[in-house]
């Protein structure tokens, strides 16, 4: 039975985040299932490169299942899409190695976290993006943003998903924009809710609450305690997975 | 009794429209002056710049009213934020000239319009983008919108509102993007479904069934028979009003 590698873009504002857990419904790994079942018949179960949490949204997040399928895949693609709600759609699919693992496999993810910073909220940007409703030093955010970059301990911003440890590698921590933010962020992998710690403390720097040394001081003492609030999940979105 | 000004911003998803009509609601001004009425205690009728079409949502639109206010205008501007359905808000407010009318005064208003090319639809762009599944010619499209700039009889674009005649001065039109395109006009005024039947003809041009020299010979004739279809409301927003 092969198995197909996909692309998955998803507004998560009215899902349980992506993995199927009891009691948790709607999720997108759950509606994923469900419309495989109804196009190819069969039982399956689909893999994810990232769990992302409730109200979290994907552009660009990497899905594997095996399924019987006569057809092309382009085929498969059209027939999910057509049969998906329309807040998920599949964006490419291609034929994989038996082994391919999308989360195990992954070199690397990369998010992007958006906010903006005026007194009123603005209800066109409000789906997908974080109101924050005072005004925020650009500099001194770009500042403590850069300093994430390399191998770290980032206990402050999250807790590991299983008792593993807290040292992640980060590629990219760049904050693009003025008034309008976008934060991008690639590392080999993620505490949990660690993207949205590490926004949620950018912004304490922003508003004057901390300067970037503190910031790093507080980065440095690999200390949950020490991490300003979360921001909240509808501001997320996974851009890509890198292998 | 002093007469406000205030810059309005909305969602138009669930709108039918900015224009309260008989039989027609939810509207943006309906519901304004709702916000209005409970703040106030008045009765109060709003006038706005533009009267976008159900669907169709603003960065900028400008209304103006008459009410009775005891305290700072920014103290009513807060309370009709805290008023209004969130996917509406006022982003500034100011007394203007008893005279002002946020129609007649102005100079001219600036639509954008966004639509994305690509065979499969993408749910975190579908709500204020509209989605054409097939490859789009950029360069052919951003001539055949360059050839709109003057003063011409834009008959072809769509009707005037109440048998005024079709002649409008465009001062900007301009397609920017890749795949993901934005297409901006500023004009004196509008014809209804103008910026959409553009736009919907445009993309006639990108996908090769007219060339921009047919464009242009179709807009010349100024014919409502010769556009294309028109786009559809979700990717148009007035962008701002000009005085």
């Amino acid at each position: 039975m092969p198995r197909y590698r996909a692309v998955l873009a998803y507004d998560g504002t009215a899902y349980q985040g992506f993995q199927r857990q009891a009691g948790q419904t709607p999720t997108i790994q759950g509606a994923v299932e469900a419309a495989l079942a109804r196009v190819t018949g069969q039982t399956i179960t689909v893999l994810g490169a990232g769990r992302t949490d409730a109200g979290v949204h994907a552009l660009g997040q990497v899905i594997a299942f095996d399924a019987e399928w006569r057809h092309e895949a382009g085929a498969l693609l059209r027939a999910l899409n057509a049969t998906l709600p329309t807040d998920i759609a599949l964006q490419s699919i291609a034929v994989a190695d038996a082994g391919f693992h999308p989360r195990f496999d992954a070199r690397s993810r990369t998010y992007l976290y958006q906010f903006y910073s005026q007194r009123e909220r603005q209800p066109l940007w409000d789906r997908y993006t974080w109101h924050v409703p005072f005004s925020l030093d650009g500099a001194a955010m770009r500042r403590a943003a850069a300093g994430l970059v390399g191998r770290h301990d980032f206990a402050t911003f999250g807790q590991p998903p299983q008792g593993e440890n807290t040292v992640r590698q980060v590629f990219v921590s760049a904050l693009e924009g003025e008034a309008r933010f976008c934060y991008r962020i690639t590392a080999d992998a993620f505490l949990q809710h660690m993207v949205r710690s590490i926004v949620g403390t950018l912004v304490e720097v922003g508003r004057g609450a901390l300067t970037p040394d503190e910031f790093e001081a507080a980065f440095r003492a690999a200390d949950r305690a020490r991490a300003g609030p979360t921001a909240p999940p509808h501001g997320l979105t996974l851009y890509a997975v890198e292998y």
